[in-house]
């Protein structure tokens, strides 16, 4: 593993959970989750894979595919790319489990619906229980609280 | 499937082969490929995976990852992370076995090196051989020939 992975490896592994949608103008729903961060041999970054599901039906919802980097002073960069054509970069910092992220760039695909703003927390709260939060502005919103949720490591990446 | 992913079809599976890299900054290179593009149930996009590695000792070199989303009138949208601190939206067509696209919008993390234009083709040659061709735009030089690379379909994605 390369050193710098070292920062963010207690993110590395397979998480399952469940999380809570809400935002002004959609319905609040209830999801099913997987997340996956993976290191690839000699590589300076995570791979992350993310896909969530509706709980009732099992029907696949939302995803993400990226790139967690981390970098000097405790500072962490993500590139990700979401299937509703948005390809983003996040900036913050990983500290004592806590990795903090701004959206710095958002490009949309022609067709995307435009997403203004996102950041995102995410807190190792136990050795293998990792909570998050998103916030998001959108349709015409100011950046609020759109995704809460907590996962389980329940195995190798 | 969703039957939006009909346009791309062709390009479902996994793919393996061999490219050359050539640019004004760099020493040619030659790499290995593997690239994956699968469905999702119901979803009306390509997921999208690719990695390369050296020929001469498998080290991994390049990687990316993201989603390809078919759109009316034979347009096409796709969505890109790229580890190097990159994250793209492409654009542009597909047409009787050939994918055009050119960069839309780049973003850059902090610390990326830039990328100032991309470009790809790739042609659909045989049934089960996949050649592309990129362009890129860094380092302040224009936009010119980068990669180059001939895959065959060797399964299922």
């Amino acid at each position: 593993m390369h050193p710098d992975v070292e920062a963010l490896a207690f993110l590395l592994g397979t998480w399952r959970g469940e999380g809570r949608g809400v935002y002004p103008t959609i319905s609040s729903f209830d999801y099913g989750e997987e997340v996956r961060f993976g290191a690839m041999p000699g590589k300076p970054f995570l791979t992350y894979h993310q896909r969530t599901w509706a709980l009732d039906d099992q029907r696949p919802l939302h995803a993400e595919t990226g790139y967690w980097r981390p970098k000097p002073d405790g500072k962490v960069e993500v590139v990700l790319a979401h299937p509703t054509g948005i390809a983003e970069i996040e900036e913050g910092t990983v500290d004592n489990g806590v990795v903090s992220l701004v959206a710095t760039a958002i490009g949309s695909a022609a067709t995307a619906k435009q997403v203004d703003g996102l950041s995102r927390r995410f807190e190792l709260v136990e050795p293998d229980v990792l909570r998050y939060e998103v916030h998001l502005a959108a349709a015409g919103q100011p950046l609020q609280g759109h995704l809460t949720a907590e996962l389980r490591r329940v195995g190798e990446a």
